[in-house]
C-alpha cells in the first residue's frame, strides 16, 4: 500500500484521478489540495464520490506532500516544476498531468507556455510518460511528464510506422485532424465553455497554432529517431459537443514500401501484448463511447486511396489521455500490475 | 464462482449486465443468447467489451441455460415467464429484468402488457426484487421480478414515510413527476428514438397512463400495508435529452404529524446502513450525473411550503434502475457481498 | 418605421432581440449598448448576424437612447429602473426584459432581488407585458415589465381556468414542475453553466425558493381576482440539457364543477383568436422543439385521474418567454400587426 | 405566385422545405405527397407547422404534380428520375434533392447508388444546382440536381482557387475531413440513428468510400476544367452529436504561386457579391451554430505552415446543404429575388 497526494483536486483530471485511485487496491490517498476549497469535503463538490471517501481539501503543504510516496499534480501548467525538486529530494515521486515535464526543448516550452522553466535539471532526468512506448524508463523514473491528450492519440496511432527499420511513410506529409470533447478544456468558469455556447455546435480552434503541436513533433522525433522532418506537419483540433472522448484522424502518405506492406498486421503485432491499446479489425469504426471511462485507446487503419493511409485513434481524454495513463505510470513506477485500478469496462451506452 | 446465462444480450440492459458481470469476482458468464445475432461475437456489436470477453451470441437453448446457476432475462416482456418453470425445476435461479414477475395482480398485468401470464404459480412464489426493501425474501427466492426503473426511484424515495407507524403523509396526494434519459426506452430501431427527434428537446409522454403506474401502486400498497389509497396518484414521465439518468420529483402533502416530524433524520436513519441509497444533506440538489454508471440512488428532501414535502430521487436507470439492481439481487441470492461487482464510482463528468 | 435602442446587447435575450428586430419590417435598431464591448461590432461577437447589420456596441448614453422610440433593456435586474423615468419623460417607451417592472409588490421585489426599487411611481404606471392577457393595457403603456419565462408558461397554461365565472379548480393545490433549457440562465462565465457540468445531466434547482414564485403568485392573483389562495403553491424548476425550450407540467385539483366541465373546449375557445397560443388536440404531447425559435406557446390538457388536471405548456424560453414576447408587446404599443417580425416557423429538427 | 409540389414530405428535407416555402412571399404549396401518411395533416406529424398550414399528405398523383409550376423531390434516390420526363413535358420544373441528377457520369451513378438511370437524356439537360457557381445555367434549367451537403461545402470552399488562371494549389493533395450533424442521415427508423447510439459520441464513417466522393470529384473537375487530378483525393466524413450543422476542414498543398498569393483577398473578392457565402476575416473560427437554420455558408482560411492551406467551410446541412439551396435555385429559375424566403437569421444560441 502506497500513500498518494493529489495537488489540484477541483478540476476534471483531479476528480478522475480520485475515481480511479479510490478503487485502486494498493493505494491510499492521504492528501488532496486546493487553493480555493480548503476545508471543504471533496464529495461536497463532487457528489459522485459520496460514500467513497471522507477526504477534505487542504492547502498545499509541502511537508505533508513529502510524506507521500507519490504526488500527482492535476494543476495548471507551472505548478509542478516549483515543487518537484523538493519532493524528489524527499524520495517522493512526481507525476505531473500538466506540461511542465513534457517538452525537453526549453525554448519551445517558454514559447508556448510563457514560463521560464523552474528546474531544468529535474526536467532532464524526468521521463515522458507515454506508458507503452517508454515503459522501462518510466519504471525507473522519479518525475513523469504525463503526455497531453492529443499527443497520446497521435503517438500510439503512429508508433508502429516509425519503430520500423524500413521507411514506410513520408513523415512530412502528416496531417492530424483531431476532435475532442469539451472536458478537455478543463473545469473553468469561462464564457467559451458554457453549455449554450457548445451544445449542438461544432468548430475548429487553435488552427494557427496549438501547444500540443511542439509536443507531437518532439515525441515523433524521439519515436522515429528522425529530427526536423516533422516540423511542418499539420495539427488542427476541433471541439465536439460531448463531455469526454477524443478522436484523431491522421493522414499520412505512404512510400512504395509502405503501400506494399501489410500495415494491419504490423500494427496488430506491435500492440499484441498491450492491453490498453486495441488494434481493431480492418474496416472498423472506433467510436469514442467505446472507451468512455476506460483506460483504453483503439485504433483502426484504412487505405481509401493508393499510397494514402488513414489512422483513426480514439480514447477518453480524461482517462488514457490524462488520469488513467497517470495511474498506469504510477503502477509501472511502483511495480504494481499495470492494470491495477484500471480494469473497468467503458460505459456504453 | 457461479455460472451465469443472459437471455437477450443485444439491448442496453444486456450490455450493462455484461459490463458489471465481466468484472464480478465470483461470476462466470457462460451463455449469452440473441434471436438475431447467433454466432456473432458480443464485442463486435459492443466494442466497449473488446479485450474483456470472447463470448458469442447463441440461440436460446434451454438445456444450456439449465446448466447455469442463474439466468438473467434482459428480454422484452413475456419471454421469461415462458421459461421460468423449467429453469426453476432445474435449480436454476431466474432474474427477470422485464415485467413478467413485477405485478402480482394478473388483471393489471394483462391490461397493461397485453399478455396472459404463462406461469401464475411461479409468479406467486417469485419475489419483487427491490433489494433494500425485500432483502430477506430475495435471499430465499428462486425467481426475481426486477423492479421497473421509475418504480425504484419512487419506492426508495417514499419508503421511510410509509414504514413508520404513525401517519405522516396523505398517500392519495402523491404526484410523481418523473424524468428519464433516452436509454430507458431501450435499443430499438424506432423513429421516435432517433437522435434528431430527441436531442435539444423535452417532452412528457404516457401522461394518460403508463405501465409503471400499476407497479408503483402495488409496491406502495405492499410497503405501507394500505390498500386502495394509491389508486389515483399521478405519475407523469418525461423524456430528457441525455443517455442515462432518471430523476423523480415526488410531491406529497404532509399531515400535521408529518409537518412536525424531522423527516431528514427519519430518512437518514432509515437508510443508515444502506450503501446504495444516499440521503443527501438538506438543500442538496441530486444530479443524475452523480450516479452515472453507479449502482446508487440519491435522495434529497425539501419542504418549500408548509405541509408539503418534495422528494428528489435520482439513479442511473440502467444500473440501480435495472442491471445493477439485478446484480445486487444475485449477490443476495448467492450470499456474495452485496456490493460485489458494484463498487464502481460514478463517471463525473 | 420606428427607431429602437437595446441596452445590454451581449446576452442571449439581446442577441435574440436582434435576430427578430433586424428582420422586422417597421423597425430600425439605432443603438446597442454594452458596458464591456464598446466599439466592437456585434457580428464579431455573434457571427450569426454577419451580413445582417453593421451595428457596433456603444456605451450607455441616455441622450442617444432618448432619441429612440422604444428602448429594450436586456440587462441584469436593476438597470432599467434607473433610466426609465428619464426615458419616459422624453416620450421614449421602455420594455424591460429583467424583473424591474414585473412585481407590483415592492416588499417581494426587495426580498427576492435584493434591490430597493428606484422608481416606484413609474412601476405603478407600468404594465405587466403578458401580451395575450393584458393586450389593451399594453397598447397604452409607456413602460412594460416583460414577464419571466416560467411565469409565462404558467399564466397562459392556467388563464382559461381562472377567467371563468364558476370555480373549476382548487387554486391552492397548484404544483408547477417546470423544466428549462440552459440558455434560461443567461450568458455568464459561471462554473455551474459550463458544458461538462450540464450535458448528459438533469437536476432540480431553486427548490427551496425561486424568484419566479412571487411573480407567478401575483400574476395568478391578478388573473383570478383572488388574493391569498396562491401563496403556498409549489414551483420547482429543473435544468434540462438543451439550449432552448421550456416545459411546465402543471398539476391542479378540480372541483366537481371542473371535473364535469369540458375543459378542452374551454381552452380552445379561450385562445381561439390567439395566433401565438396553440391549444393542441386531446392527448397531444407538446415538445419544446416544436416551438424552437418561434414566438409560440403550445398547451395540452390531460385528466389522467378523476378530478386531477395536468396542463402541459411549452415555449422557447428566449422567444415567447423573453425577446419574442417583448417584440409582440412593442407591436401592440406601436400599432403594428401583432405578428410583425414574429411569423417565423420553429426550427424542427 | 407560383404553385409548388413536394414529393416526399415526411423527411427532414421535406419539413425544412415547408418551413421555408410556407413563408415564401411568391409561393403556394399545393401538393405534398407521402407513400405512408396519405390523409394525415402534415402539422400532425410536425407540430412546428401548426398554425401555418392545413396541408394533408396525398398519394403521388402525377396529374396533380403536373399542375404545379415546380416540384421538389425530397425522396430517396431513384424517385425523381422516374417522373422527371413526364413533368418536364408538362412544363413543370423539377428540383431533386436526392442524387438522381447530381452525377453526369452514369457509371459512377450506378456504382454508388446501385440504380440504372431512368432518363439519361433528361440528365444530360439537367443542371447541377450549386447556385453560386452555376447561376446562369440554373436560370434556364428545367431540371435541377440539388447538390449533396458535403459537396456544397467543398465546392464553395475551393472554387476561388480553381477559377483562377494561374495554378495556386496541388489538386491531387486535397484532403477533406468533414463533420456532419446527425440530421444529415435523414429521418429513418434505424438502430444506428437512435439517440443513445449517437449522443456524447463521435466517430468517422464511410472511410473506405462514400457516395459524395464521386460527386466532389466531378464537381471539382467542372469547376477547374481539369480531369483526372482529383480522383485520389481523400474524403473522410464524421458524425457529430448535434442535430444540424456541417463543417469541412479542407487541406491543400500550395504551389509556390499559391504560397505567395493573397488568398484571403482572392476569396473575399470572389464572393464579394454573394449574400449566402461569407468569407470571414483571417483567424476566424466558423461555428456551425452561426448558420443554424440559415441559408448561409461561412469560410475561413488559414496557413498554419508554409505552403499548406486549411479551409474551414460551415453550413447548415438542411438549409444551404439541402432545402435552402433548393429554394435558392427555385428563386433563380423563376426570377424571384435570390433571397426570397431565405433572409432569416441563424438561431444562436
Amino acid at each position: 500500500m502506497i500513500t498518494v497526494g493529489i495537488v489540484g483536486g477541483t478540476g476534471y483530471t483531479g476528480v478522475e484521478l480520485l475515481r480511479l485511485l479510490l478503487r485502486h487496491p494498493s493505494v491510499q490517498v492521504n492528501v488532496l489540495t486546493s487553493r480555493t476549497e480548503k476545508g471543504r469535503r471533496v464529495d461536497d463538490m463532487f457528489p459522485s464520490l459520496r460514500g467513497h471517501t471522507d477526504l477534505e481539501y487542504s492547502d498545499l503543504n509541502i511537508d505533508e506532500l513529502k510524506k507521500c510516496d507519490v504526488v500527482f499534480f492535476a494543476t495548471p501548467h507551472g505548478v509542478a516544476m516549483k515543487h518537484a525538486a523538493e519532493l524528489v529530494a524527499a524520495n517522493t515521486k512526481v507525476i505531473d498531468l500538466a506540461a511542465d515535464f513534457r517538452l525537453q526543448d526549453l525554448e519551445q516550452f517558454e514559447k508556448w507556455y510563457g514560463l521560464e522553466h523552474a528546474c531544468p535539471d529535474i526536467l532532464k532526468d524526468s521521463v515522458y510518460g507515454l506508458s507503452e512506448l517508454n515503459r522501462e524508463k518510466i519504471k525507473q523514473a522519479n518525475v513523469i511528464g504525463n503526455p497531453g491528450c492529443y499527443p497520446t492519440t497521435v503517438q500510439l496511432g503512429l508508433a508502429p510506422l516509425f519503430k520500423q527499420a524500413e521507411a514506410l511513410v513520408k513523415p512530412e506529409s502528416i496531417i492530424i485532424d483531431a476532435k475532442s470533447g469539451v472536458s478537455g478544456a478543463g473545469r473553468k468558469a469561462s464564457l467559451g465553455m458554457i453549455y449554450s455556447e457548445n451544445a449542438d455546435n461544432f468548430k475548429a480552434y487553435g488552427v494557427a497554432g496549438h501547444r500540443h503541436h511542439p509536443e507531437i513533433v518532439e515525441a515523433l522525433e524521439n519515436i522515429s529517431g528522425q529530427k526536423g522532418v516533422f516540423d511542418h506537419i499539420l495539427f488542427v483540433p476541433h471541439l465536439v459537443p460531448m463531455i469526454r472522448g477524443m478522436l484523431s484522424t491522421i493522414y499520412i502518405d505512404l512510400t512504395d514500401a509502405g503501400d506494399a506492406a501489410d500495415l494491419q498486421t504490423l500494427y496488430e503485432q506491435f500492440y499484441a501484448n498491450e492491453q490498453f491499446v486495441d488494434v481493431m479489425p480492418a474496416n472498423s469504426s472506433p467510436e469514442t463511447r467505446s472507451v468512455r471511462g476506460a483506460n483504453q485507446l483503439r485504433i483502426a487503419l484504412y487505405k481509401p486511396q493508393p499510397k494514402r493511409l488513414v489512422v483513426l485513434s480514439v480514447q477518453d481524454n480524461l482517462v488514457k489521455g490524462a488520469a488513467g495513463q497517470a495511474v498506469q505510470n504510477m503502477n509501472l513506477m511502483f511495480g504494481f500490475a499495470e492494470n491495477a485500478g484500471l480494469a473497468g469496462i467503458g460505459l456504453l451506452p
